[in-house]
């Protein structure tokens, strides 16, 4: 775009968004030059603020711009004694949405990977090895993702747990649903058949 | 997100931006949070500074800071004394690449649609008329979408070169390069049959 320098500079700085390429970025820029010159104006300043005063929760480590996230600082939630352990704030979205928890997080921010460099202090779990010790807590759940770094990462966790007499649970691995069973993987079914429940009238 | 309202209002200030929906804007707020703070900053500034400085040129209509673009500044695009007619900025930058023009431009940021209430005024053809009154123009290329408003807009275009004397010429439209004839659909291959040109040795 030869006719302008600032137009050039916006499709680049575009870029640095997950999954926006140079032909993305082009229509992107375009659209808000034509069509929403305020839409971008306010997404510039939600960028300035989300980018330099969000933070993470002293308790839980979730993205927020307090010191203790609202989750956290929520006393009904305490009541439970419960914390799920997952690897992303997104995690918890994902799980609030369920609305089925109504205790608190901990989130790593990833997940132990040697080969990477990432050991557990990483992942922030000197951070709950102090709450496994000062806080009352009844039950760590073990919500890291199913797969093998996320299941290294909750068997460590599971360790931690024990030493500190707490009970540790993992979510259950099974067939998930509305689908059909013979689309099922090998692993994922044998799962389910390991983790078979009894039927209770 | 219960955890915090910027990152809530960041998610939804990303929808502005199209082909941007809740789950790739919440992915783009995880990345750039986890990973590249610095880039989501160079985005706001980049935005702040497009948003409130980009214009349009008074010339050929384009994005520009300036007041003049840089195209219709060059005294040497002047020379070929031909204006390339095309809908919108990003038509620019295509024909550019290919690196066979060296003339000036004019940018409709539209077509033609008198349904939609969109007439010759919204179009800019006022500002078109002038520059064929005025300057010294030997042809005005219509490089216009080959839709049905494009079509009709580049007509009324070259009506209007008629009336100042100025020659118009449409971009050809035929068969794309590289494909195979069988795919072609009818239309185009009937554009391609009219348009044939005597093979010169």
């Amino acid at each position: 775009m030869q006719t302008s320098p600032l137009l050039e500079a916006l499709m680049e700085a575009l870029r640095c968004l997950p999954g926006v390429g140079p032909k993305s970025a082009q229509r992107m820029v375009f659209h808000l030059l034509q069509r929403d010159r305020g839409g971008g104006m306010r997404l510039a300043q939600s960028l300035t603020r989300a980018m330099s005063e969000i933070g993470q929760c002293a308790d839980c480590r979730t993205f927020t711009e307090q010191d203790i996230c609202t989750i956290c600082a929520n006393p009904r939630r305490a009541q439970s004694r419960q914390i799920c352990v997952v690897e992303s704030p997104a995690d918890i979205h994902a799980i609030e949405q369920t609305g089925q928890y109504a205790g608190r997080y901990f989130v790593l921010m990833g997940h132990l990977s040697p080969l990477d460099g990432i050991g557990p202090e990483d992942i922030g779990l000197g951070r709950l090895q102090e709450r496994l010790a000062v806080e009352n807590i009844a039950e760590v759940i073990l919500a890291t993702n199913p797969t093998v770094e996320g299941e290294a990462t909750a068997n460590y966790i599971a360790e931690m747990c024990a030493h500190h007499n707490v009970l540790a649970s993992r979510i259950a691995h099974g067939v998930p649903m509305g689908g059909e069973l013979e689309m099922v993987d090998g692993t994922t079914l044998s799962h389910s058949l390991a983790g078979r429940q009894p039927i209770k009238f």
